[in-house]
Formats: structure tokens, sequence, C-alpha cells
């Protein structure tokens, strides 16, 4: 079956031993993907937008079927009559294999009050990574502003996962919490707060300057988060206006999309010495040269 | 503020060398949290429940306060009037700490529509995690029995993560992938599901077995995640009736206690010949010590 590549090449920055390098890397796809329910009735046919997430395209079908069994909407194989990506001639290339329709057996009705996330409703078959980028601008979000936020130079970003680390009271008594910091562009520990979801420890950070009234200093400072950044993080640290996100782990396509359109600079793989920079490289003081690898 | 405890000491066994050593360790807590918004109209006030986050305990006004900043609601400090647990006095002392109502400032009326996730509504205020595994038996989940699904041998756990790092091709290109495997009781692994997200990935596995017919061969084999085991993957495995979760990282209180109910056996820190036991350990043949450390 037709699916989308689940990894895409990209131009990034290498950071090695102070040295930065110009080079090609896969990053790994994120796309959303609306899940529809067809249920066919003596009445006629209804179809319900019952969630979007967001993943990593390929095996959809099963995935659509795994999170339909999951809570509960099918229990066997013969409950799914098919699953089918949406057909919808006038619908962008990019989105179309981004909607799925389960159509369930005809004359079966689920219980759907235990249905744990209703998304979103989108009325068009159009979900895909650059309609997610677009609704941001819809919201209001602007591109950060190149003279906004801090000028970093290479050595506070070398080492600053260890500083975030030591930081982790939970994590160390635990060993299983994620952490968002904020730091300084001096490379100063601003804010931690951890969470055993990597969303919610941002959710608390900006929520902890929201409500003592200090959302500006978010303007100047770096995210530092301790696993990957995924589309949701960045668009959290967007929507706070924060301009420089680093995270331990990987960036997805659509995380880098979203850094790119917006303007803001995006460091993944910070660890110890060695870092990639996805986005926004004008915030980091140093020269690049090209890599002949 | 009070709140509830972040970290809670458990019994667990630890293998290490192939000897298992009953042994105290401190888990990070993780338990549902309501979030309902109060709007103040002229008309008199309405109260609705937005969402439900699995998280962490503490900073609990900051993340509602950061989820409501993220999601459009609330824009300023200015916005929130008050943020108050519930304070109805007829709920379980343990939900009391996990419902919170966030009092917009009299007048606003927020733009509701761009609010991504709506969370199925709880009529009471009783959203705690006893009340989650409560829901799972009112859904029809039974504790899986005890001569059910695979004894397994220590050496058959020792290495499986090397299998499963091994396997995952689509991390080895990019290094941000979650992936969920399938392994019988000798270590085999059956099959391997990739994606960006960890829940994703174990919905694509069972999604795979339910379209083929083979639910029946989950109930003998071995879940094997690449990250972290919260509620949320060890609920999917109980659905499927999947004995046995072994995760990598770590687990969280809410998902020992939904292993432990639900006979169910749970694995974490799966690292080389080392890792822990949580719950369900009478699937794993080996004698117990006990540590006088």
């Amino acid at each position: 079956m037709l699916t989308q590549p689940n990894v895409q090449r990209r131009t990034i920055i290498r950071v090695r031993d102070g040295r930065l390098i110009r080079d090609r890397d896969a990053l790994v796809v994120e796309e959303p993907m609306e899940i529809r329910l067809a249920l066919h009735a003596a009445d006629g046919t209804h179809v319900l937008p019952l969630t979007t997430i967001l993943r990593t395209p390929g095996e959809d079908v099963e995935l659509a079927a795994g999170f339909l069994f999951n809570e509960g909407i099918v229990r066997e194989r013969y409950d799914i009559a098919a699953i089918r990506y949406c057909t919808d001639p006038d619908i962008d290339e990019e989105a179309r294999f981004n909607t799925l329709t389960v159509d369930l057996r005809p004359g079966m009705q689920p219980d759907l009050t235990h249905v744990q996330r209703m998304f979103y409703i989108s009325s068009s078959c159009g979900v895909c990574g650059k309609a997610s980028l677009e609704a941001l601008r819809s919201r209001g979000c602007a591109p950060l502003p190149d003279d906004d936020g801090p000028r970093i130079s290479l050595p506070v970003l070398i080492g600053i996962d260890a500083t975030l680390r030591q930081a982790q009271a939970l994590f160390r008594k635990t060993g299983g919490l994620h952490a968002a910091a904020l730091c300084a562009a001096d490379g100063a520990l601003l804010a931690l707060h951890e969470d055993i979801g990597r969303h919610n420890a941002v959710d608390k950070l900006i929520g902890a300057h929201l409500l003592q009234g200090r959302l500006a200093a978010l303007t100047r400072a770096i995210l530092l988060v301790s696993g990957r950044a995924g589309f949701e993080i960045v668009q959290k640290a967007l929507t706070a206006r924060i301009p420089v996100v680093a995270a331990v782990g990987a960036p997805s396509t659509l995380a880098v999309a979203l850094a790119q359109q917006f303007n803001m600079t995006l460091i993944g793989f910070l660890r110890g010495a060695s870092f990639n920079v996805y986005a926004g490289e004008q915030r980091i003081e140093a020269e690049c040269e090209t890599s002949h690898a």
C-alpha cells in the first residue's frame, strides 16, 4: 500500500569539538493523521472524525486498527469492514495519506462514551504538516524576529545537558522523569520543571512564567528539553515566543519545518561537545565549514 | 500549596548478574489530573471539563496555566482569576488533588474551537489513579489468569534490549524512533513496529495482530518497549491481554498499580544483564534473595 516516506534527508549543521560542519542528515518524519469512523446504519452512513494523531507514516492502517481496539471501539477483525485513505481528488498531495476512514461492519453501533481523545474537528480532508503550520499562523503566531532573543556562543551550549541532568532532582531519585529547563544566553540555569510527560514539563515551565507575569523573560531564553523535540514541543515554545529550543534527543521533520518557518533555532542531539543545528543557525556565534564527506 | 507526593517507594525485585534481590525503589508518581474551565458570564457561571492529563503531581497550577496558554485559551496572567483544587467534601482523599478549576476573569469568553484535546467527561470530582483502574474493570478488563502466558527464564530477558536495538532499522537511520516489539517466551523476536510516538508503536503492533486475526498470539508473548512504561502503555497491553511488559526505561506508580491489580508482569530498566521486576514475578523462573542493604 502506498504511504508517505518515514525518513527525510535535510541539510543540517553538525557541531563537533567546537567546529561547525554543514552536512546531510536523516530525520524521522512526523505528520498528523486523522482517523475517521464510518458507521453504516439502517438510516445511512455516518462519518465522524475521531482523533488526530501525530505519527510517523507507515503502518497507518495498523495504527488506526490498534487505536480503535485500545479505545474499545472494535474488538475483533470482523468488526472492521475496511480501512481506506481519503480519496477526495481536490486535496493536496501532501494530505492524501494523512486521513484514514475506518468502515465498521454494517449495523455496528460502538459505545463511544469511553473514547478518551476527541480532537478538534477538521472540516476538510486536508490534515497534514503544512496545514498544521498554517493553522498556527491563522491562530496569530508570527515568525520570531531575527534580532529577537539570544546570540549564543558555542561554549555555552557545550555541556549544558550535564547542567540539566545535575539539576534534575526527581530524575536522580527515580530515573523516570522528563525535564524542561530555561537557560539564559550565557548558559545560566533559570528554571527547571520535571514531569513524567515531556509536554507537561514544558507546560509547567511556561505556566509558571505566565502566573508570575514573566512571559517576557522567555523571549530571550533557551528552552532545554531532556528528550526528543517533536512538533508539539517546538509549537509550545513558539506560542510562548521562546526563540531557541535545544533537545537532548532527536527532532522530527515537522519540528524542523516549524522552526524554519517561524525563524526559531532548533538544536538536537545535545550531548557534551557534540550537537546538531536544524534551524536558525544565525543565533549561534561561529563560522561554518562545509563537509566534503 | 498542598499537593500529592511525586515519588513513592515500592518493593521491587532487582536482577543483577543473574541474581534476584528483593529491594526498595523510588518510583515516579503518575496520576490523572482534570482541568476544568469556569466561565463567569453575565448569565451565571459555567464550568466545563476541558481535559484530563496524566502527570506527575507538583506544580499542578503551573501545568494548568501552561496548558491553557498553549491552547490559546489564556494569553496573560490577568486572564486567570483563580486556580483552585476541587473542594467537594465527599470525594476520596486520593482524588482531592487531581481536579483543578481555572476561573477565567469575569466576562471572558475564550475561543474554544482550537482546543485540540477534549477528553472524556467525568461526571464527578473523582479522577484519580484508583478510579482509572476501576474504569478499566467496568470496561470489561479482567485480571490475567496466573496460568496464562509465558514462563520466562532469566537468560531470555538478558540482552533482549540489544536484540530490540539491533532490529530498529528506522532508529539506526534517525536516532529518533520509539519501538514496540513482541517476543516469544524463548526470546525470539516476533514483530517490531516503530514510530515517533511510543504509544503509536504499541498501537501499530496490536493493530497488525488484530487485522491478521492473530490477537490470540499476544496472550503468550512479551511486549518490549524502547522507552518508559507509563499507565497508557501497560493499559494497551492489558486490553490486548499481553501478560508481560518489559521496558528499557522506568515505570510509573500507576503503571505498576495497573500491572499488580491485573496480574501482569512488569519489568523496567531492562539493560543488558540488569533489570527490575515491578509486578508479576511469578512468571519469571528464578529464586529470589532478600537484600540486607
